[in-house]
């Protein structure tokens, strides 16, 4: 088997420079920075202040320690960076509770990580903490426009490696990754990828490199299909962890994270009172159940819709009335899509709405609402305010459609960073585990974290609700045939 | 008995100017014009765009149709607030529902009202109403920042005489007051008033107007507090009647609505994820009811702080651990003050929180967190945003206050429509009971609206719902002693 | 005025009878005694055990002490009898606490009660600390089936003169409650009462004890609405107490207990599952709230019914489609009545209802549905348990009749002793206020129970929960107003 | 391979006359007969009314068309048991569908089924349907006790061979199974056990009957049991489907029953109020989600624990505090256990215990408590009425022991029908499946039922909540990569 050609088997090209992750986009919203209107969330409509300075490329700069290794807007930024990654530390409480734990073993040491994902006070911590834990890493972005420069500087203060600045050119996107791998005297031998982009670059550009490489962790969904495409295509040379799929961070992103993120994006958008409203929630999986639970909490009353027999009978003993689509889209003052599947709301259900209905997305795709659909010359399109457009009917019939049908609360909604701290302690515990897999542990192929690593996981986010486990005795891990240790359930358990 | 002297009572200068009423915060933050920063929502601390402009006094316009009784800033806004008055009519459906069901009889024929309310869409939308049901009406805006100017263009053009701008001066705020009340030939005998500045200037400058006057409808906790007062003193010399108090808009703004807007301000101002959250919740009235409800649903675990065992006990039966808050203190992560007392959260208990703890007020008054105590040399106060300050003590210790101890939810949320909207239909029944009501009927007091006015309202806006009433047969109104038209409960009945 | 004669005033003989008290139904259900089956609890259509025994009125007994001052079955069963006293000691830890609090201070010393009551361990519980307060006491039955023997015995045995056995004749009825009013040397000053017979009886046959009665505490509605009537007559001439309806004992009975009790009922009779399942509600008030609550926490769909606008607006913010029944009661699966009034389910929704629909009543009156109308001949009742009912139409149709359309939880529930405790204690409270009021605190008329005591009641209550009420410094109480020690809400609150 | 003897792997003697299964239990109690006490419920603790009467097999019946091809106790009974059995037709309209949908395809003509379950109306429908279907049915009981005679009498009154009643002695038992077996020109090719009684018999007696036999459909823990372990030792020689654990089975009797029944069986032991009450739920599998869920609703505040950091992390998220027993076993009024693991609850646990507190036990296995450690000397059991015994501590401390520590809703609740339905439904579609599956579908190996049955056993039940699936248009389902018809999910989707 030879490894193959990455760029040949997905158009990343179009999708990285639209895509959104949940990582990027929060840190900016909340930072102290001040300095983040959030300019990727719209999905680039908004214009960008002009920056119309030297390229980061252009201006050599120099740390105090006199080390240049590095490529950021401005090196001045660096304390107020340590101020934000010190606050992050504050946070994310289990990842600083593991690097504690490990940074007298060292599991990382003699492990060479190439980087690539959002550079951001949040990633930082964890890619500091890799540092702690042994590890030499270079450091680009995975997104042009998400780095938090202060943070950048703070890095490169400290001799981190790091080459990232806010608003990149596409060339300038490939330089910097170019710079993390194709370095005199350094020779990668782990991966650490956020959309496939590192992985794609060393497939195409030294795919020599692979001999040494013990193994990627990969944290986006498109990233793992890309994952997945090569390992069907035969060509996947190196074992690879997806972390997105890990059952703590899964709960998390999907039933958890959503049923606050509903109600939340809806009020960010609209000023609709949910209480009395009726609405109708497209699929009954993890994020329809969070969506469901939360509006059902604030008063609303809600129809789900299903094709799976056995998601619709949960609905059911939860209260919720089965309905299709068409037979309450009349009456219904909210429609939200929850499936991952396409036209789920097509404009026959639009032209039935009444006046005023609110349209949404919360699924995975952006085809969920056929928004197309609604690209006709008898409909009028009016921009109320970011993420908000009404769309008018000859007879003065509006709908609200937000976010134009994309993922609503990637767009409307900030990330806790619980979830982010979920998400790097996931990623750390995979590079350690792939760093120090014995031989033959994994193949050339797209694994899961082994379950008893997810359940360290969420053992190490407990300690923030002061929440505390019961351990088993010895008759009783006998008894029930398990590992005192864990894993406590099989690894298909959700 | 004398109409005594209004502005001897309270200290209201003061308090009008940092006064923050809901209405007025709303209509600004969602206008589709996008002019509006919140401007008056900080307290004054962000600063106002410069408007070198012409003051509106000093510039005399005239509508199409030739008429110049009024003062605005820019009648050729006119189209632009004629649309965002339309919008609000389409959601203000129980007013519309009312404007067209009395229109016919005009029970406000011959009343002459004075108005002095913020001046927004939805205000509007009252306003019209009040004319369509026969009344002559004359309007100030009762705060210097929260008028929208386009709304007040699209009703100078209809040659509604409407004296309010957006950055009114204190001079300008009681000349447009003036206006509404000293002209040639016309004898006001209703005032509408929101905070009792109206009131208050007539009472002063005019007090002989009150022996036309039938009656005077008030809104806002300030202006009843005032009215109160005028009646404990013996110098309220007409009814009046208290338009806050009723029961529905009371549990719309203290239960309903605090439900979602104590989510909805947590969610603006942090990135905290509620689920597995511990939080105190001092007081369980009716706000602390929806707050504790609304942050129970999310999955966090609720502590509730109570002095009044009944209160107290339905804590214990909603499930609720009561606790006293020092108790608790030492391992929250939020606090929220609801009570209506003063310095329930104090010094010694912030020296207890654990870092990150975050502190906020959904409360009446501003006094609810002894904020003063936090103004020592020893702790450093960061503004990290805006609504959010981190109070860092000597150890590093960080706390989270929000709107530095005001009340949450009017600095951080929007109010639903549906809430401006019971608001208004209150008003409108109310002008038209005091306008209508047979001599005897109201003495110089303040008054409740009338039970069977409130349960109007209420079935006004159940239409929204899609919600059907059962009436009673004449057999069961018999056998419960009840008219069939209402009221069915006691005027006590919350 | 005179003091009237009682009996005029209502038809007490025929309610007495079949009249249920959830006090006495619910100590024979759970006793240890096993000697119970409940049997007034269907309305006498089971058969009694015949008891060939000589009545206890022909057997004179004498206790250990030589004392022969009672009334009862069987003095053998006091041992017996004190067990089950004690173990409803340790359960009424509110009232025990208020008998060791006020036992120096004996604030009954000189009170002579007359007591007509259930006589249950959980009563005995009452008035024994009625004794140690400083009363004596003479007690008899309120209810001719209800009475626990070994509990009679036991308080025999301690010399209490009681007079009462389970299965008395209507003869004995009245024979024992004369036996507690007719003694030489002795006046009664208070009257405890449930139901209304033992003030009836006085105002029958001693008038002129009324002379010396500081006051009446009655429990019952039945009893409350006899005083009323009296009142209305001009004729009550002692002041009353309706502990019935203190805050406290009504949100309980009403809202807590029926939201356990109706899930409890249905389980008892029926095995329907409440997952799912769609229910119609008929009434909004503390019971519907209650009820509809649980089966939607249970995943039950639930429709409200309703005639009063605020209620239906609060069952639609609660998340209830608000519907006649008419409209939805094809499609339901339960229907259950909370209303208070006549005639809610008539026999056209009955027509109307789908095989197998549930009907039963949780009101207050035993006419919510108009069970008469079923008494056709074409419907063919059957009776299938205890409770349950199955009409069945001409076509097959079957609907499940609960209770005969009897209030159900009185039948098929238990009242958890948390609730009676409750009402123990409010009784308690209520006659010591009574006894010790200054001259001219309360008139000839019927008085709730003061808001200060009700808050007492609960802050007793409260203590089970392990919970902490935090006390208003004196700032505080000056800024809001109040009492440190309360009452801390006007009376009317709720 | 050999056919291998069935009964050297299991002590099932010992198990089978104790063994409960919610399906006898159920019909038993709520049977329209009245005949039932239900005497196995209570392990044997009550006596058995002395039936003098001849035995079954000692007296020949005969039905109205001159067959004698059964063995029960009264013919006479047949009218009334087919009363029962049209009742549970009635409420098990999903099973009904089915017979009516595959009535005219008769996918079980041919097939020969040898039965050995409970003998109910609920499985007399089952069995019914199976015939219809085309199947031929010998069918005997799985428990001794748990007959209903009315209902065998109906079948063997429609020729149907039944060998069952009420009371059988241990040889009556087998030889009932023998009946069904050994028959002159009967060759059975399918089993439908529960237990395993059946499948042993056929092992022990007659293996090569196995030579004929499709397969094996088994339903409960026990049988599935005994089949894992023939299977590990290579003796299955045929495939079996375990219909225990399909989804659609596994998530009513862990979650939703338990939600109901927690409460019913809380409710039908004690008279505990739920609200207000701390309770410690140890474990958060289904079982405890069900648990904690209701008791949360109903106003209880919960503690959980758990090993499992990630079922932990899913309770904190759920709102509950998660605690170490030992830490919280002090203040709670109840304590109930859901792991399926022993000794959760021991002495030292008890020890600690406040008076009145509550405990059992809902999981699976009857050892979670650690009961024996009760049976000490100074330690005195009051048995005080079925189901609860009070454990009382020298100083006079209580707890309150429920079912003696057995698994509590098998013991005090009812099955819903709902439930049952589902179970019959499973079953006989697995029949189905296993009679027609291809050769080489199914080894000789225990198999779940195939994930697109289990959806249409979910869909079949749907239609009781008039509930409409939405269907994958062919665009949809390709996008998906689904087939329109399922199945949806992976196989080990929950």
């Amino acid at each position: 088997m030879t490894c193959g050609n990455f760029c040949d088997l997905t158009d990343f090209n179009h999708c990285r420079l639209i895509r959104l992750t949940k990582t990027g986009r929060r840190s900016l919203s909340h930072s102290i920075s001040h300095s983040s209107t959030d300019s990727n969330s719209s999905g680039g409509s908004d214009a960008e202040n002009p920056e119309d300075e030297v390229s980061p490329r252009d201006m050599q700069q120099i740390n105090s320690k006199g080390n240049m290794d590095f490529c950021i807007k401005n090196i001045k930024l660096a304390d107020f960076g340590r101020r934000e990654i010190e606050l992050a530390e504050d946070e994310m409480t289990a990842l600083m509770a593991l690097r504690k734990a490990a940074q007298g073993e060292k599991p990382l040491a003699a492990a060479k990580i190439v980087g690539c994902t959002h550079v951001t006070a949040q990633t930082a911590v964890l890619f500091e903490t890799l540092k702690v834990l042994g590890a030499q890493c270079r450091w680009a972005a995975c997104n042009i426009y998400s780095t938090q420069d202060e943070v950048a500087a703070a890095l490169a203060e400290q001799d981190f490696p790091v080459f990232a600045w806010k608003g990149e050119s596409e060339d300038d996107f490939w330089w910097c990754i170019d710079r993390c791998v194709n370095v005199e005297g350094w020779e990668p031998n782990m991966i650490l990828d956020d959309g496939g982009d590192m992985t794609h670059w060393i497939y195409k550009k030294y795919p020599h490199l692979f001999k040494k490489v013990k193994g990627i962790v990969e944290e986006s969904i498109t990233g793992i299909h890309r994952l997945h495409q090569l390992s069907k295509a035969g060509k996947l040379c190196v074992p690879a962890i997806n972390v997105n799929d890990s059952v703590t961070k899964q709960k998390f992103d999907n039933l958890y994270c959503c049923r606050e993120s509903i109600l939340d994006s809806l009020k960010k958008t609209t000023d609709i009172m949910f209480g009395g409203k009726q609405v109708a929630i497209c699929g009954y999986g993890e994020v329809g159940k969070g969506c469901s639970a939360a509006l059902k909490a604030m008063g609303s009353v809600v129809y789900v819709t299903e094709i799976d027999p056995i998601c619709a009978l949960q609905a059911c003993m939860d209260g919720f009335r089965l309905a299709k689509l068409g037979d309450v889209v009349r009456h219904v003052d909210m429609v939200i899509t929850c499936t991952g599947n396409k036209n789920v709301v097509v404009r026959e259900h639009m032209d039935l709405m009444k006046n005023g209905c609110v349209v949404c997305n919360m699924g995975r795709s952006n085809t969920e609402i056929d928004v197309n659909s609604l690209q006709t010359p008898e409909l009028v399109w009016q921009h109320v305010r970011a993420q908000v457009d009404h769309i008018i009917w000859p007879d003065g019939k509006r709908i609200v459609l937000l976010a134009e049908g994309r993922v609503l609360n990637l767009s409307s909604s900030t990330v806790p960073i619980y979830v982010l701290s979920i998400t790097a302690t996931t990623q750390a515990l995979a590079l350690i585990e792939l760093f120090n897999a014995p031989e033959g542990r994994y193949k050339q192929d797209v694994y899961l974290l082994p379950k008893k690593l997810d359940e360290y996981v969420a053992s190490l986010h407990l300690q923030t609700f002061d929440a505390h486990l019961t351990e088993l005795t010895d008759e009783q891990a006998k008894y029930m045939g398990l590992s005192k240790y864990g894993p406590f359930k099989p690894s298909y358990y959700r």
